[in-house]
């Protein structure tokens, strides 16, 4: 399956769902000319299936050099740019040299920004190993590093030649990544394809189950909900904020309860329930019983004490999505459309919270 | 004066040649919001300047964060990269808070590329103080910065907001900048502007005193020839290839007299003589004794010993502009007009270097 991301400016590019062994002819279709390429990894998928990529990359007449990263958030800095600087330099790449991203977010997005700045940009081929890669970060251009003060404080826009994402590689993931990545798949039902939306609800245990047969439409379909978000909005000036779906209270919520408590996918699952009810608020046709069940069924672990919520007021004040002082809400018009609310009542908040943590205690949890 | 920078996809910015004193009026019109902005300069240029352009800032209710780097070459680096990321993030900019770089190619090069990559990109100010800056470095949206393996390896291209060239601030270069920087404007006379090629034919002597009343339009001229080339080619794809002019000898020049011995664009100087060469053994109707006369214009220190026809045609062959082991060179067609050609005889380029060598010794010299 192919989606093709279209930008304003005639710029193209393929988003394939399909094998690994399918690379070889995609880099061609995309112009990137054979012989050398710069591979970075790290040791989890490196361990997993790099053999495999690298007898494909040979059998094509590829030669490619393998840079193999520590896994984690930590890699995502400054020494490790570096580190991808000296090796492609030394090695000899040249502006036609293209760099492969094979991993997940850390590497997509610092294997990105090394390509985007490299020689003034190299060609980059995004190879997304995990859900969330797959659906959202290997799609849109956006790379970068973290600070010593934030997340992706560091980074630019910067396209992508070709993503090839394989379905087949996330049977090997962790249950807990399988599963917040599923929270993204979910929000990007809820924000735009009513249809992935019954998927879901429908087929949710061959979800979960990871059901071959299922996964490549499912795929598809949320990778799709991002292309349609992105060519309106590249640089991230107005329509793309709404991927922040959830992601108000969800940053808060990651902060408060320490980075390491709930992965990202889960917090963004607790912020949406609480996104939930403000949207019903104001839109009461909803299907708030219906939404709700979906988010139930997304394994979190339990909520920490210290998640109350006068804190994680607090620490949504501070939020960078904050404008002048007012806090910017992701709120749903109806299934599949949201839009963004920066006039969201004080007083609808906790009400809003304590929606989130009663349905968390009927929910399914690790 | 002003002109524009009207790029393909719609995106279109000043470069406005006028006194600092325009600066504000200038924000206002390219809608950066006033309030905070984060300065770059480096030593040389805070010493003459910083106290009149922080004047201008805050009489107009701008509020500016001020980073004096070491002046030179190895500023241009990873350590100075990171000092920037860190004090611009300490200091809390976001992304409406515009950067200033106000220096030469260094500072621009280097604050531009911090600018296109602090919070995925802020907008940039390039208020360039060199000649070479002036008509060129700052325009054209080329950032980057030196890695131990090479110069300009590591960068993006990213367009400024604004550039604000004031002549003035050239009255206080260095008698040796200034010639340098003039042996760019005689390149850019020649691949783009034959009127411009009379003005300095005509006007040698007031060009070389810096005259104020000639300035400006000495500097509009040859920075129209600059954008001209780069809204044909943003990416560097093709035409903008022939500001490489003088450059397939000029770098090979550089390299083997030791960086330092010759400036660039004394360098350049030398390379344009062998490429004239060149260009009117194709072209006999150039008037080679023209142009090579306002060349020789151009004070030069003496070659040194060490600057051998073989060991510069070695060093040729490595530049990162050969592709696929041929040479390519810059040619005229005609005065004002340049292509490339990648089919120069091997027999020529020694027969070219001759020339360029006997031309100095009746030329101008430090």
């Amino acid at each position: 399956m192919v989606h093709y991301v279209e930008l304003p400016d005639g710029r193209c590019y393929p988003v394939v769902i399909d094998s690994l062994e399918t690379l070889p002819v995609w880099l061609e279709r995309v112009a990137v000319p054979r012989g050398r390429c710069f591979l970075v990894t790290d040791e989890h998928v490196a361990h997993l299936h790099l053999e495999s990529l690298q007898a494909i990359l040979k059998t094509a007449g590829w030669t490619p050099y393998v840079l193999v990263l520590p896994p984690g958030e930590p890699t995502k800095a400054l020494p490790y740019l570096e580190r991808i600087y000296d090796e492609a330099l030394r090695w000899g790449i040249d502006r036609r040299t293209p760099l492969l991203a094979f991993g997940g977010g850390v590497i997509g997005d610092l294997a990105g920004f090394a390509a985007a700045t490299l020689l003034r940009g190299l060609p980059l081929v995004q190879l997304p190993t995990t859900l969330i890669a797959q659906v959202d970060s290997a799609i849109g251009g956006k790379t970068g590093i973290n600070h010593a003060l934030g997340k992706n404080l560091i980074g630019a826009f910067y396209q992508p030649a070709l993503v090839l994402a394989d379905p087949s590689l996330l049977q090997t993931l962790p249950e807990r990544e399988w599963t917040s990545g599923l929270a993204e798949v979910v929000k990007h039902a809820l924000i735009g394809d009513p249809a992935l939306f019954s998927l879901l609800e429908m087929r949710w245990t061959d979800v979960l189950q990871r059901n071959p047969s299922l996964l490549p439409d499912l795929i598809a379909r949320a990778v799709l909900v991002k292309i349609r978000i992105v060519v309106q909005d590249e640089r991230e000036a107005g329509p793309r904020a709404i991927l922040n779906f959830g992601h108000t209270f969800g940053h808060a919520i990651e902060r408060v309860a320490g980075y390491g408590h709930f992965t990202h996918g889960e917090a963004v699952a607790l912020g949406m329930l609480a996104a939930l009810w403000l949207s019903h608020q104001r839109h009461p046709d909803l299907p708030l019983t219906r939404i709700r069940a979906l988010l139930q069924r997304l394994p979190v672990p339990p909520l920490p004490e210290t998640l109350d919520f006068k804190t994680l007021r607090q620490v949504m004040q501070v939020d960078k999505k904050t404008l002048a002082g007012q806090l910017r809400f992701v709120l749903l018009r109806r299934l599949g459309e949201a839009y963004l609310a920066d006039d969201v009542p004080e007083e609808a908040l906790q009400a809003a919270w304590q929606f989130a943590c009663a349905s968390r205690q009927t929910a399914v949890a690790y």
